[in-house]
């Protein structure tokens, strides 16, 4: 055995299932292990669709995932979507090849500081040799698995690789998931007696079925506020589940949103700040005088927390004694829409149509906001969306999730602009089959910058602004594109044409691309 | 005027007319100051392409390019290509938002270490407010134009941007390139006394015309031999100019090569070493006993240093005492290939119908050798290769040239597995209306993987490994790809076949892509 099958065995019999991959010459050895191991390796056509695809994994299969990348640019390539992992706090430990230790001092053509580029992400280390190669991805999937978890990127030279290595006998690792804390519970519920003056923010695993009941059990009975994070990892919603207004993006209705709110207790949520800094407005969206309180991490079992909050509050419990579960309002289911297809129309179609247990991977940016209003009247399904504002996501992720979860329905609701980034990810949908139906929002502008021209003052951009902004001419052809990629694809410009494309989609295994031409 | 105005207009100034850009939010200043300033912005939907194609424009024009990027992984997503940038000296500038200096400490979710990335690369600065950014530029400028030229990032706070600031006095910058060093000359003329055991390696400037004129009067006058580097990052070949070898890809090739070279004289190339280690293999590929000598760097004056040596080596002078230009044998012109199609086949038709004056972007990889070999009886034309190894260099880097060039036909002779990487870049020859003929090699694997597969010893890969290095299925559809970005394009299976569309797709302007299928 070599040192990559020793890292390679060590790192499954860890819980590592599958190996996003775009490896290179000095990844070798590691790719011939992934056979003599039986890992499974998906391959990404760019690096990028490797890591945004491992974060989509680790969200859903709650697993750490793993990516095979190639040297300094090739980590680099994928470097936009490990960002977003880091954020989502998604286990995510990154394989990294590099020269042999004895030619680095060459300077080779693809020599480059890879530990300084891994670096800004979390966890890094070089491995020394083959013999400890086993224990280094042990360490490295430990530090993904936190908490708090994120990115851990083990570099190895290729020379490790192919030496003689054994695989140690390791205890199992597991995410470690704190339960309640007393005096964070005692705290919390002190906050919370400031009524309707206090507000509760849900992050994390406090997005989840059970954490979202205790929420509302303790809003039915304090009167407290409460709201979710902007964007968040995982999210379930829809039908029977208890649902709480988001937390606006711009930081002015932010604000307004949280003007009334003097105590904030944190379940799984930071404390919030602006995504970007506007000039005379402050980084942190809780008014100045605003207490904050912490009750869990993202990463802590929140619906305990909750729940020993809402018994600490002195919510009721139920005749048995149980915690009781909320009462939630049945909600209108949405209806397709029809006639001229805006952003508000897809909104609806999409929330309409979506299948029950459906995964729906959410960049669709300035497109997504009827959606994610709808979405809450829908069947019962899990939001993924956009967490560290790196554009090129979506798709790589939806097709993570989709391999995580082989029953489920997974919906790329994408942004044209964005989807661009990593159109590449198509192409690993259809090599594997995924059940993954790709809604593009085509509004055929970056409008988020064409808002923030605005917002910086400029009332009337000249050409090479407007330029930057726009899509088009030439206008994208994402059905073209599909097909280059071995995807079947339709383009619909009107909401009944929208509602039939999406519920032919919706109903066939495999994936498929409808194009939404939105107008303006 | 604001901050952002004063930084480009200083830029303007000092040389730079083109912003390879895809900006976010922490850049809407500079986007608007780019029609106050008149400076031209050229779209990229990723990137990878605006880096790409600032190392192509940097290469052709001489000039310094700049990119406008969008805070770290803005940034990151273009590193790969920077890191091929700076492999071949291209001075290129990085404009780079951040947040607001005082938003940084909110670790909002676009928040990373940018200054950590960048100096990866080289030169790195972060802007500490407006009056001085115009200042910033400048030295961003000059550290790109070096010695050695390169790759500056300069990092620029949302909020240096906004405020007001004025255009300093500043004197003109140009890249510093030295004459012949005396004593260089000298022992350089020292080493090549050794006659047939004497080499010179080529590289940088060294590669122009009047300096691959000197080298050949220095060849047949001394008897030593001359090689070329193996990726060079502009190269002029074709009928009337001296042609040299290239040193080979693999060690053993290169170091077979060397083997009867006991004196190396460097001009404007590295001392050479193996793209890749080998166990068993040294890092450098001249011999141990080899003598090293350099006669100038890659960015100085090479064909001064090297008509210089042909003077001290004592190589005739012609009737009127001025340096003779070497007699350039004639070389078979190529003409297309017939029948089925194989990288040889298109090799051969490529080099037969390029027109005088191409520049030719090769990241053709395993399938460009055979052009590579042909090219030189070809027409005049440049030859840009993939000079760090961070493939998906090749589109993009064809579309700067293209910009830099109006005058030129540029060809992307380009690997279909390099070619997925920043595809994007499509859109922008679309967009800019550029005169690029792309030439895909569809051989549908990553060949130079299985290769490597090979050489690792694996002589049967398993189903995991081989998946790793096969494009398909599915097959890409190259010419779906071109027409989802608004470039027509057409495939080809026949070697006449190609010749056709290559005749055509060469005669029409703007740009169009062929896909070449080729036999394996």
């Amino acid at each position: 055995m070599n040192g990559a099958e020793a890292l390679l065995e060590t790192s499954r019999r860890l819980g590592v299932e599958v190996c996003f991959a775009n490896p290179g010459t000095t990844e070798m050895p590691l790719v011939a292990a992934l056979d003599r191991v039986r890992l499974r390796a998906v391959l990404g056509l760019f690096e990028g669709v490797c890591t945004g695809a491992a974060d989509g994994y680790a969200r859903m299969a709650e697993r750490p995932a793993a990516t095979l990348l190639h040297l300094g640019p090739g980590f680099a390539n994928g470097l936009a979507n490990l960002h977003n992992a880091r954020r989502a706090g998604s286990a995510v430990v990154n394989w990294i090849g590099d020269h042999a230790a004895w030619h680095l001092a060459a300077d080779a053509p693809l020599t480059s500081d890879i530990a300084a580029l891994a670096g800004t992400l979390g966890w890094v280390r070089t491995a020394r040799g083959a013999t400890t190669l086993a224990q280094d991805g042990a360490d490295a999937i430990a530090a993904a698995l936190g908490p708090p978890a994120g990115v851990a990127s083990l570099i190895i030279p290729v020379d490790a690789q192919g030496r003689n290595a054994t695989v140690p006998s390791l205890a199992p690792l597991r995410a470690e998931r704190a339960g309640p804390d007393e005096r964070a519970v005692s705290a919390a519920a002190r906050a919370l007696a400031a009524g309707s003056r206090s507000g509760l923010l849900l992050g994390g695993r406090a997005l989840r079925g059970p954490a979202l009941h205790a929420a509302a059990r303790i809003a039915a009975h304090t009167g407290c506020a409460v709201l979710t994070e902007t964007f968040t990892a995982r999210h379930e919603r829809g039908a029977g589940l208890p649902d709480f207004p988001r937390l606006p993006y711009f930081p002015e209705q932010a604000r307004t949103t949280l003007s009334g709110v003097d105590r904030l207790v944190l379940a799984g949520a930071k404390n919030p700040v602006a995504f970007f800094g506007y000039e005379g407005q402050p980084s942190r969206l809780a008014h100045e005088a605003c207490e904050i309180t912490t009750l869990c991490s993202a990463q802590d079992e929140a619906a305990a927390a909750l729940e020993a909050l809402a018994d600490a509050a002195g919510a009721p419990r139920d005749a048995a004694g149980a915690p009781s579960r909320a009462v939630v309002p049945a909600r209108p289911r949405p209806v397709p829409a029809s006639g001229a297809l805006d952003a508000s129309a897809l909104g609806r179609t999409l929330a309409a149509l979506q299948p029950e247990g459906a995964i729906v991977v959410d960049e669709a940016a300035t497109s997504g906001l009827a959606w994610s209003a709808h979405a809450a009247g829908a069947k019962p399904h899990t939001a993924l969306a956009l967490t560290g504002g790196a554009i090129g996501q979506g798709l790589p992720c939806a097709a993570g999730a989709a391999l995580a979860c082989p029953g489920r329905r997974v919906i790329a609701f994408q942004a044209d602009g964005s989807g661009l980034y990593t159109l590449q990810a198509l192409w690993t949908m259809a090599r594997e089959a995924l059940d993954v139906t790709v809604v593009v929002c085509a509004n055929r502008v970056y409008r988020i910058l064409q808002v923030e021209l605005a917002r910086a003052g400029v009332a009337e951009p000249g050409p090479a602004a407007r330029s930057l902004t726009q899509l088009g001419p030439p206008v994208l052809d994402w059905v073209a594109a599909a097909r280059a990629f071995g995807v079947p694809g339709v383009s619909v410009a009107s909401a009944d044409a929208l509602a039939d494309a999406l519920g032919r989609a919706l109903a066939e295994p495999g994936p498929s691309l409808v194009e939404a031409v939105l107008t303006h």
